[in-house]
């Protein structure tokens, strides 16, 4: 019987709503699978923290945190009180920094029972994942400003690529694709523009091949790319990009697929050495927080990647299974808001937790 | 009675069949407005050239093209003889850059009997453009390698905003928003992650606002941004971005409204100094060159905003017209196959011109 401790971090607006489900839903599933996972809350990386303490996080919080097998994050950012940049820079960012999470993966799933914007595509026929490489790339914070106030002021950032950072990335992303039955990667790109870092970033995508000639590679730069996950979204099986045009692509990804409201995506560092951080992508959304009508399928959606992260693929499984059951059962009295129900954030988390 | 003299510039693949029929659109329109249009064609520019050469342009394409008052193009790139990266910063990059076409204008309109990807959106809906800034930004040739072909190597590439470059394309985008009905404008930035450059891009718009009040400017990250051209294209009217938020944006929003094969795009040097160039969207597409069933109506749709750029509104109006009236007709003996019709480039063209 493995045991796993869980870093609770609720965050901002609705995280704090629907972290509380995806816990009851995780002890729902640990319980089934015979798995031992404790949990603990935190009540920093929130604005109400940063409001408080002058701070989003405590001085000691790597070490507070180091300790545990995950972290279980809700959504962080209320920028009527606390601008963006000063709450992210000073939470999220840092732990994928800090804790070389550099991996953030995010499934693209067309649901049963969720309508998608696209015309005429059916469950099945959609279903990749978004390797995004997470800590460096265009996400450099090098860079700065010259000739400030006068009409000659120019701005400079450098975009970093480093062959550590890039290869690693496409070992995650050529093991994740050679693990699937289609077996096919494509990497996003502007070499066509972007004339030094993408010519780059190709160059590795090459090398990396040669060691997984299994692998079907294709590439397309981001312009196209994002247009044929419009036009073509059943072309992608694992599609791996810089920290930019992945976060680009997990957005775009789950919009396509109507998903963007119950996605989640994980933070990873593969080796273990830091915890990885799982959080769904819908953020705060401080337009509804506090009415309890969040979709709290996000949050229990990341539990279940946390489980296939943390080895128990079966339990990981058996959540998703769950989600897609009650979404495919389609019972307006159970569904939220957003999914045109008049469920509560707790109608929906009980008929999961019910069906796992 | 104006005169205006246009250099042609077919290029290569399909490029080669639709800039006759575009030309061909251009002389019924300017018989019915009585414009004094004049054409002479250029062979540089294509990889033919190229492979003939040992360049794309001739040492004086400068001086030989600076004396038109715009240029017709087609498209430019054969992957298979030339590299994408030669043919490209070797050609349209560099008119961009030297002729100081620092606009790249793409009209996103849902058009009448061209299939959209999406769901329930009907012609009407969707009308926006996306301004893109087409000089700086994230296409600056600056930066290099360090530690090359070591575990420690390091690639650097630039990201440049002058206050110049910025303040102009964005005059732009304010002249155009509040010439539009809705008067909306939307600025696209990442200002949550890329901390040096996007904050500043934010900064010049929030100033710009100061004389445009009559203007309602919002702002989205790209990635929301791109996920919400999906889901609420209509929100949309002017969308101003930098290079390569405009590059993927003005990709994107025409796979959204089904038109990627026939959206059109302007280069613009707004005062003049400089000839403006005009080409589809498509690009030289090498798999279908040479059957003659290419779809003109990108190449004929450049040739309304031409005419509207050269000052003949009504002219470039005219041919819009046509455009739709042709599509909404949906003879499939005049469609070409793109539009799942059995007509030729010839027999499409030649329904929109006798419709001018
Ligand atoms: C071909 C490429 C360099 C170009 C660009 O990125 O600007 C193209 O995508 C475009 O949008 O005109
Ligand atoms: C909030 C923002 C800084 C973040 C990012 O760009 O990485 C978010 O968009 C994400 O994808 O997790």
């Amino acid at each position: 019987r493995k045991a796993h401790s869980i870093a609770v971090i609720p965050g901002d607006g609705i995280g704090t709503e629907v972290t509380p489900e995806g816990v009851r839903a995780l002890k729902a599933a640990a319980e089934r699978f015979n798995i031992d996972l404790t949990f603990e809350d935190f009540d920093f990386a929130s604005c109400d923290y940063y409001l408080e303490h002058g701070q989003m996080l405590p001085d000691d919080w790597k070490a507070k945190l180091s300790r545990f097998d995950a972290i279980f994050f809700g959504a962080v950012g209320m920028p009527e009180k606390v601008p963006d940049h000063v709450s992210l820079w000073g939470s999220l960012l840092q732990f994928r920094r800090e804790f070389d999470q550099y991996i953030n993966l995010r499934p693209c799933k067309l649901m049963p029972g969720i309508k998608s914007p696209l015309a005429d595509r059916q469950p099945g026929e959609i279903d990749f994942y978004v390797v995004r490489e997470n800590t460096e790339g265009e996400y450099s914070s090098i860079g700065g400003k010259i000739f400030e106030g006068t009409p000659r002021e120019t701005v400079m950032q450098e975009t970093v690529m480093t062959r550590t950072g890039v290869d690693r990335v496409l070992k995650y992303a050529f093991e994740l694709a050679r693990k699937r039955p289609r077996r096919k990667l494509t990497s996003a790109t502007k070499s066509n523009g972007i004339s030094i870092t993408m010519p780059y970033w190709d160059e590795r995508v090459k090398a990396m091949h040669g060691a997984y000639p299994e692998v079907a590679v294709d590439q397309f730069h981001i312009d196209i790319l994002a247009a044929n996950f419009v036009l073509h979204p059943d072309w992608f099986d694992v599609v791996v990009a810089s920290n930019l045009f992945g976060d680009i692509l997990s957005d775009l990804g789950p919009a396509c697929t109507g998903t963007i409201g119950v996605a989640p995506s994980a933070n990873i560092n593969p080796e273990g050495d830091f915890p990885s951080l799982f959080e769904p992508v819908h953020g705060s959304a401080p337009d509804i927080a506090g009415q309890g009508v969040a979709n709290p399928i996000g949050q229990i959606w990341c539990g279940a990647m946390m489980l296939d992260h943390l080895g128990h693929e079966d339990a990981g499984k058996a959540i998703l299974d769950a989600i897609e059951s009650v979404l495919a059962k389609a019972d307006p009295g159970v569904l939220t808001p957003d999914l045109k129900g008049q469920g509560t954030t707790r109608d929906l988390a009980q008929a999961i937790i019910e069906a796992i």
